[in-house]
């Protein structure tokens, strides 16, 4: 039993300091998916249009993901477009293109039914609701959102927080949800809204984990040589971060640390290159050599050091 | 002997969103120093006015802060006034009156010349280097220094860090300077600058330390209950890394770890109440709780994760 994911795919444009693509893959069930099945198989939902080129569809393609739930329906596949500033810190959206995506209500076939690991992906919160309950014993529930449904649909995200295991927001959409400025404080008002977890990501900053049961857990990006394009970085950090997560079996201090630190893992290779390109050439080896990397970035031992302090 | 820390001294009027204070000690100098004297003596070199109020002084009147080198001249003493954004991660200065900093010529009494360690606050690059002039044997310099300098005395700031051990910026202050968008390849530039350890003040996301044997370590803030004003909490840092560092009396690996970790402890008793009132109510057991709880947060096993990556 591996991990359903229920989000998007599409075709983006993307204009970075780096370089220019066009209507390369994209989308957060994508990077997700691809990040996610290196530790798990992973089954996809989501949907595409007729125009879906053949050589997006061959990058998802690979034995531990399952495409069976990927819908193809007349018309166009979703496009996105968008530019980054110098420091790639922030973007502009040029045009979206909703297209098939509009009317997408994500069905899982009954294979699918009895998965208990879910990533929500940031999708209409209605949506997600309807994936929830379409599933039988929805175990290990982990969810995305982003500022645009915090201010369009802020009633049905709050409904679905309370049905959430695991919450995965950036930053600025934190203390946007809960008009709190202190990011770790945003942390904690948002464990009051449902979930047990609360993952905050912070772009080149990494990350940090805040549960109920008092675990905070910080983590570092891992830094990259050139970095080509963001887009995709927290999917792929979701991504990371459920795998092995879902794969260590077991949902508790450790697991929940190590998960982190493999989510800031993953996270570095899409940004390495446009698109899904550098998470796609991940080696096994460069993935365990950038985790031993996060170890040594934040070793320290104070022992002995007690004695230092007047 | 302990370190000398050259820098501002200067009654600051602060505005945040948690209310304002008027005329309270502030300066570089100040935070610096009631940071660091928490693991060595320091000694201050600075300049006042008369108008200097006494009960400013007492703060710092301590069995390990020597004041022998702070001068009272005739005229005011520095001022500044600043106002933060609603969320403090950025601040507008009201009002600047110089008044006898601006005719500052630090001068080493003898008594301090022979000192090895050494403080080169946030202050023009040129009395940076005069500074350096007066002492036999500078041994473990440390130098800040800020976008005024960076845009102002670029030539003298460039020969200053020729000559320091460990420069100590801020992330947006090492973009400038460097022209580098990736924050810690800005850090490899500066690098190449002279210093052999560069430390990137990261405010509410900590600090990181790269130094030319290749070791990179990064830190996160502790986080704080509720942040009442973040003016001083650099210098802070500037404090317990540098105290703890000459406190540990080699510059290794090991010993600049640790000294990072104490800089960001330092620095969150700062943030914790108006100008130097969170730090010096800073007790010894809390310091150790918040190192302690530094390693608590960072600390992860991937033991045994290997087998997770397919």
């Amino acid at each position: 039993m591996g991990i359903v994911v229920v989000g998007s795919l599409g075709l983006d444009t993307i204009e970075t300091p780096a370089g220019r693509v066009e209507e390369v893959l994209g989308g957060s069930a994508a990077y997700f998916a691809l990040a996610a099945r290196r530790f798990m198989p992973v089954s996809l939902v989501a949907v595409v249009g007729e125009d879906f080129p053949s050589e997006a569809r061959r990058k998802l393609e690979h034995p531990d993901l399952d495409l069976s739930g990927l819908e193809v329906q007349e018309g166009k596949t979703f496009r996105w477009e968008g530019v980054y500033s110098s420091d790639m810190n922030t973007r502009q959206t040029r045009r979206t293109e909703l297209n098939v995506f509009e009317r997408f209500r994500p069905k899982l076939h009954e294979g699918l039914r009895a998965c208990t690991n879910v990533f929500l992906a940031n999708i209409d919160p209605v949506l997600q609701r309807e994936v929830l309950e379409q599933l039988q014993n929805p175990r290990l529930v982990l969810c995305d959102t982003m500022n645009y449904w915090i201010q369009g649909k802020r009633g049905a995200l709050l409904e679905i927080m309370k049905r959430v295991r695991i919450l995965l927001i950036n930053e600025e959409e934190a203390r946007e949800l809960t008009g709190q400025a202190v990011t770790h404080r945003a942390a904690r008002t948002l464990l009051d809204l449902g979930p047990e977890t609360v993952i905050i990501k912070q772009g080149e900053h990494g990350a940090f984990l805040q549960s109920r049961s008092n675990l905070y857990f910080t983590c570092p990006a891992v830094p990259i040589e050139s970095v080509v394009d963001p887009t995709g970085a927290g999917d792929t950090f979701a991504g990371g971060f459920f795998g092995a997560l879902a794969r260590m079996g077991r949902v508790t201090d450790r697991t929940l640390r190590a998960a982190v630190v493999y989510g800031c893992v993953m996270a570095s290779f899409t940004v390495e290159d446009f698109g899904v390109s550098g998470l796609l050439r991940a080696e096994r080896a460069e993935i365990l050599r950038r985790a031993g990397a996060v170890t040594e970035m934040t070793r320290f031992s104070l022992e002995d050091t007690a004695r230092l302090v007047r």
